[in-house]
Formats: C-alpha cells, sequence, structure tokens
C-alpha cells in the first residue's frame, strides 16, 4: 500500500474539522506519540490531532481514507509493543481529550465511558459507589488502549480480561462510518458477536468512540497471603493446586527471587529472597475469605511452600501489590543505560511450570539481567531482559531468547502474547501461532479496512 | 440466491463421501430433521448425511458449495427458535455420528470434543475427575448446538455463556477449508478474535469439527435456598440486591406463581405457590457457604420476602433443579393440543422487574395459558404461551405479545433474544436491535460463505 504525506492542504482540512488548537505538527508533539514503553525504535508522525467527539473522529477518518493517510490511534502511550507507533507516519489521533465518563449505572453494573479514560480515573469515581471497573493492567492505561490490546492484570484470573468486561462498542470505521454493536444485556445470543473482533484489534479494524463496560461491585472483605518455595517450579506446582481446588483467587502472583530482591530494595518490604506467590482472596464474609487462606496454606504446604504468611492487612498489602504493579518500572530505573524488553507468553496452566524454568535458564544463559514473574493463574508469563541500549549483540541475544521462549509456548498450546497484544514484535509469530485462519484475519482487514490506512504495520504480518 | 435441489448425481457423489450407511433421503430420515423443539413449521430437507470425521465434512461442503446445495448442521434438535429447521431444504449435515471426547486435560481444565457430544455425556465423564463443563441448557443439547447458539443456562450467573467457555474451534469453512482459531491458553491477545464469531453464528458462517472448551472444578460444597414473596416485583428486586452484594451465586432462578404451581403438581415438591426465586450456591468450604445463604436471607427479607428456606440438602435440591429443567416440557405436556412458543429476551438487571411485570400482563390480556420465569441473575426472562395448534388467531395475538416484548427489551437496552439465538422468529427484530451494524454483519456473512449455502435463511433477514 502507497501511503501519502500529510501535505499543507491535508493539514488545512484536518486543522478545519478541530480547529487550530487541537491540531499539530510541531516537533514536540511528534516526539510525544513516537513511541511507546516499549524497545522499539522511535517513529515521528507528520502530524498530531485531538478530536474531542465521534463526529470529529468520523470526519478526519472519512478523510484520511480518501486522501490514504495512515492513523493511528492513541490513548497513553503504556503499551509494551510498540502497538501505538506510527511505523508508516501519517496522522497520529489522540484520545486525551474523549475522556468523559458519560454515564454511570450503578444498577446494572454498567458504565459508559469515552476512549480516553484513564481506568483508574474510572475506578476513583466508582469507590464510593462500592463498584469498580476489574482490568488492570498497572500502567496509567486509557480504556481505548486497554481495548485495544485486550489489556488484563493481576486481577483477570478472577475478573477476566478487557474482552470479559465490555458489553458494548461505538466504533468509528475507516470509512467514518459510525457502528454501535454488542448489547447492553449480560447477555445475548442474537446476531454475530462483532465486539469481539474490534477488541484486541489494536485499532486496524476501526476506532473505538464510546464503549459500556461491565463494573463489579468492591469486595467486603480482602485478604491475601504470601507463599515462599525454594524452587520455582514447586510454586508453579501449587499455582495448579490452588486453581484445581476452586478457591478462586482474586490474585495468584508468581515473583522469582530477583523480583523479589528489588521490591524489598525499593520499598522495604523486607520478604525473604525466595521464589514467593502473591495470592489475594475477595470476598462477602470474612468467615469465607478464612476458609479460603486456610486451604491456600494447605495446598502450598503440601508443594513443598517454605513459609506461608497470611492476614496481611491493607497498608502491607498494598505495599506489595504497588510493588508488582511497578515491577516494569522499578526494573527499568534499576539498570539505567538499559532497554527493557517485556517478554509476555502464556500457556495452558499445566506447561507454566516448564516454561518458568526454560524462561529462568535462558535468563541465566543470556548473561543479561532477567526478571521473570506473571500471572500465574492464568498461566501468563513475563520475562523482562534488560539490554544495554542500542548494544546490538545484546539486542540479538534478547530477540533470540524471545523466539525460543515463544516457539515453546505455541508448542505447548499457548500463546504469543498473553496480554500485550501482537504489535510490532510478535507479528513474526502470527502463522506458526494461527496457520490457515491469519489468512481469513486479513480478509477481515481488508473487509473493514480496504485501504489499510488504520495504524498499518501492527499485527498482521 | 437460487439454490439447487439435491439431484441424482448429487446423491451419488455425497453418498460416495460417506457410504451408504451414513448418507439417507428416506422420508424418517428426513422427517426427523425436519424441524426443532419450536413452534416453527417443520421444513424436510432432501437429504440427511452423517459425516464421522473433519475430512467428510471438508468434502460434503465443498461439494455443496459447488453445486449450490444448502447445507445444515444439526446437532440434537433441541433448539427453540427454528435454528436448524432447513428453510431452503438441501442436506442437512447431523454430527450425532461424530461424538468423540477427543482429549479430556485434567491439569488444564481443558476437554477436546466433537460437535456431536452431548454435553451431559462430557458431565458424566468428568464427575469422577471433579470437573465440569458449566453452561447448561437443560435440553440433551449437543456442544455443537450450544456453540452454534451461544446457549447458556441456570449456572451461567456464575460461570457465563458457552462463548466465555470456549478456547478453541476447528471449523470447516463453506469452501471446504479447516481452520483452527482460539489458543489453549486461557488469556491471549494475539492477532483477531476469530472464534466468537463463529460462536452463536448457527452454523451460518461455517461448521465447527472440534472444540476446546473450558472446565471448572466441581464445587466441594453445594447450598440451595428458596425465597418466597408477595409478587413478582419484588422478587426481581432482590435479585438485583444479591447481585449488587457481591455474593456470587451460582443460580438465581426466578419462578412466577403458575411455574411453581406446575412443579408442585408434576414433583410433588410442596413449595407455597407464590413468585419463588431458587438460589444456589457453590463454595468450597461450608463456612463460606453459611455465609453467603445468611447474606441472601437478609437481603430477601428486606426486599419484603414472605419466607426464606435455606439448608436444602441434596435430595430436595436435584428434585427442585430437575423440575426446573424439565420446564418447558412439563408446560408441553400440561397444555395437550398446544403448542408451546418460548419468548427469551434479556435486559440490563435493572430493568428486570419491569420486564417481568410487562411480560405477566401481557400473558394475563392474551388469554393464552402463560408461564413466567427465568435466569433472573443475568436479566434473563421467558415467556412460555401455549397457544391451540394451528390456531391462526391465537398464533397472531402471540406474534403480537413477542413484538412487544422484544420491542420493549430492546429500548430499555437489551437483547432480542438471551440465549436461543436469532434463528428464524427473532430475524425481524436484527434491525431494530444492531442498526448499521447488520449490515457488517451481512459483508461478514458474504466474505465467509458467499454462496450462502450455510443454514440459508437463519440470522440476517
Amino acid at each position: 500500500m502507497k501511503f501519502k504525506s500529510v501535505g499543507r492542504k491535508d493539514a488545512e482540512h484536518l486543522e478545519s474539522i478541530v480547529g487550530p488548537d487541537r491540531f499539530s505538527m510541531g516537533q514536540s508533539n511528534l516526539e510525544l506519540h513516537s513511541k511507546d514503553q516499549s524497545y522499539h525504535p522511535a517513529v515521528l508522525p507528520e502530524a498530531v490531532i485531538w478530536p474531542v467527539n465521534r463526529t470529529e473522529v468520523s470526519e478526519i477518518l472519512r478523510y484520511a481514507n480518501e486522501q490514504l493517510v495512515p492513523v493511528t490511534g492513541w490513548g497513553s502511550g503504556t503499551s509494551v509493543e510498540g502497538n501505538p507507533i506510527p511505523v508508516q507516519r501519517g496522522l497520529v489521533l489522540d484520545f486525551s481529550m474523549m475522556n468523559r465518563i458519560v454515564e454511570i449505572r450503578d444498577a446494572d453494573f454498567q458504565a459508559d465511558v469515552e476512549p480516553g479514560v484513564v481506568y483508574q480515573d474510572l475506578n476513583e469515581k466508582l469507590r464510593h459507589r462500592g463498584l469498580f471497573f476489574a482490568p488492570d493492567p498497572g500502567a496509567r492505561a486509557t480504556i481505548g488502549g486497554m481495548l485495544a490490546n485486550n489489556a488484563s492484570g493481576i486481577r483477570t484470573v478472577r475478573y477476566g480480561s478487557t474482552r470479559a468486561n465490555t458489553l458494548r462498542l461505538t466504533v468509528v470505521l475507516a470509512s467514518g462510518e459510525i457502528i454501535d454493536m454488542g448489547s447492553r444485556s449480560s447477555k445475548t445470543s442474537s446476531g454475530y458477536d462483532l465486539i469481539n473482533l474490534f477488541i484486541g484489534s489494536e485499532g486496524t479494524l476501526g476506532l473505538v468512540v464510546q464503549a459500556t463496560v461491565r463494573l463489579k461491585g468492591l469486595c467486603e472483605e480482602i485478604s491475601a497471603a504470601i507463599a515462599t518455595f525454594s524452587d520455582v517450579e514447586a510454586a508453579a506446582g501449587a499455582v495448579f493446586e490452588i486453581k484445581r481446588s476452586g478457591i478462586d483467587p482474586a490474585s495468584l502472583e508468581l515473583l522469582a527471587q530477583e523480583c523479589v530482591a528489588l521490591m524489598n530494595k525499593e520499598r522495604g518490604l523486607g520478604l525473604a529472597v525466595l521464589p514467593t506467590l502473591f495470592i489475594e482472596f475477595h470476598g462477602a464474609g470474612k468467615n469465607q475469605l478464612q476458609e479460603s487462606v486456610d486451604m491456600a496454606r494447605e495446598i502450598c504446604q503440601s508443594c513443598g511452600c517454605d513459609h506461608f504468611m497470611s492476614g496481611i492487612e491493607r497498608p502491607a498489602r498494598d505495599n506489595i501489590l504497588r510493588a508488582r504493579y511497578e515491577m516494569a518500572e522499578t526494573i527499568m530505573r534499576n539498570h539505567p543505560g538499559c532497554s527493557h524488553t517485556v517478554i509476555d507468553v502464556a500457556v495452558p496452566v499445566s506447561a507454566y511450570p516448564e516454561l518458568i524454568s526454560l524462561a529462568r535458564e535462558e535468563a541465566l544463559k543470556s548473561g543479561i539481567p532477567g526478571y521473570v514473574f506473571g500471572h500465574a493463574g492464568d498461566g501468563n508469563l513475563h520475562l523482562i531482559l534488560m539490554g544495554k541500549t542500542l548494544d546490538h549483540a545484546q539486542r540479538a541475544i534478547i530477540d533470540n531468547v524471545s523466539n525460543r521462549l515463544v516457539i515453546k509456548a505455541i508448542q505447548v498450546g499457548g500463546t504469543s502474547t498473553g496480554e500485550h497484544g501482537t504489535g510490532i514484535g510478535k507479528r513474526k509469530f502470527m502463522e506458526t501461532e494461527h496457520g490457515a485462519s491469519l489468512e481469513w484475519m486479513k480478509k477481515i482487514k481488508t473487509l473493514f479496512d480496504p485501504n489499510g490506512i488504520l495504524n498499518p504495520g501492527k499485527i498482521l504480518p
């Protein structure tokens, strides 16, 4: 596809849609929209535009589609697979001014939001109503970005990913057409399911301008426990047994010893520097939580747990959780002059111990500082490798480690990406992972975006 | 689209794919595949074929597609919206001989099954492993049929619909091409989500030949309670408060008094003939269940509950559940000479009391015996109306009641079908419900099935 640059006439037209304050070709704005939090190299767009409503988004896309100008949606740039980097330049459409919480319907456990709403801000608004939006990727992600990636997080093991927490979408297609899809009913068997096609499509099929998300009731009671093990495999084994027991934890996180050491250093947590499970329970009453904790303790002990600490109260729990959410940032801060690569794979839970072993072995062999952790309850593993910035030899080593882990994950029935999306880095695995259905993904792309203007260079190889 | 009849040459070719034992143009076989459990009139196919593997399915579809012979997939014919009635005649592809449980992977909470597996048979096999497949539509549905309809049931409020319990599909497209989609990992953000497009598409986009379904751990403890109210609205109000409390019941069923009366009569349950909530709790320990039951009691009492009976033990519970599962059959048996129409709508839970009132009012006004019940925890309502068979005046009244309830459901943000699918009867509401996105559903249909041979006359108006 031959795209067009944003010329003077294009700039004039685009500016006329939104007004001069919300269109920019200035260097600093281009730089701010040139890269996400990944290691992928920055690419400057040619212009940035900030629509405030769906009509503007529609007019922008209609024009860009006619003129063959690439358009890449932008949330808050916190993704880690290059998902919003405008690799074909063109226009970045920044949703930060479409950040209204349109309506909260307590009685239905639903909220209508614009894509620029940061999920923590929504949760701040919901707290006094006793509700929350469950997916929690950690960084200050926007809900638009979370939809684009099917983001998930620490509580996904209980509450599901962004996909599982979305009911309705309003989407602007490449042609400028605006369509609604889904239902406010919590269940439906009506027509074809379109919303799941758009969720996780990284803005390559259309741009979400409004979403109805599911909300959950904030738990009356929360309890947390920490279990330490002498080796990571034993910890991963306990994960399976906990899942099997029906306890239904709200988080089930694994942290290898190097991560615990860093958390101690940064936040003075004083945890034993051993492979650790962080387990959280949400419930309506104290007794049921105690029962869950007791069962988790028994299971961990039968799996060779060294120490099981339960009854961790709010301040300590919040401290640990914050340390976990900030893991990537903490690692980066501790390796100045390095770039971080997050390897994000997910596998059926039985293969998790094997994958964890492989990740640690690969990290060790690489000679590059590596950190293994993950949403163990979902079979999701992260390995962060801190290679020296612009060191091509280390980059090649990291790429090889990533390749081997991804191929292994796919071989055991898993996926090249559990939650970070395909973006730029995982495109090369799409054929291996999806086989013949990849051609149908391409046909769907062509159906919705025949000129290929929407976030070109992502997902499809 | 001009379809072709199954001629002698076609019959010879189709028979040559599967052998003479598994192809039939005999009247009794045609009749057995001419209607489901709905009120929609029977249409005889021209031939029935029973493939035993995906290669045969592929060869059959390739031939039918070339010859423009319509092909309708068949599970066990238990649907209630005419979903598998071969309205354009042609070929019915019966999956009953593709009923292997290919593999159960306990450790991953997954099973690979062929589409002809009846879900109760799978659960029978799983029981001694402590696992189960959660969606429970009640009738002896096949998993292929459940996938086609995105079926759900009594435990969906806790465990989700068929969609939420499916990880991977192998699908044969109209062209005969076989594609795999989805992942065995419990989470993924890789590529476009295709499986959700096929789930709920009623065999109009492709035919599922294998599925990987999620399994859940069987609960250690189950407890049930029955709450009776003096009016249906109060019962519906309690549903909302229970949902809000975070108790997370495993079922939350509403039964209007006429349903309770029938259950008493059929099974001697001796329940008070009043609007009733049946509430089930699943958990890992006795204490947590007791706590949930206590909270539910408090909530129901504060919502004006007349009587709350908890601690219902297994035999009584099973009896009530069986009566609930058999509701439709029981109603039919009690109205000889009548045909049953099940109205199946779902709404956001805040609109449930209003919808329940309207349903009862409409049933009363119609002068036709009506039964109101539903999966209240999901906002899903059923009204069964028993009109005299072939009584056109009553048919017209029922159609009008159905129209008013569906339009009301859509007006309050709900859906024309919560779980029975669009089939034949709900096609006329597709434009009202889906607006401009209906055109995109049609484009997707054309993309995957350009000749329109797959289950023509369903879903799309």
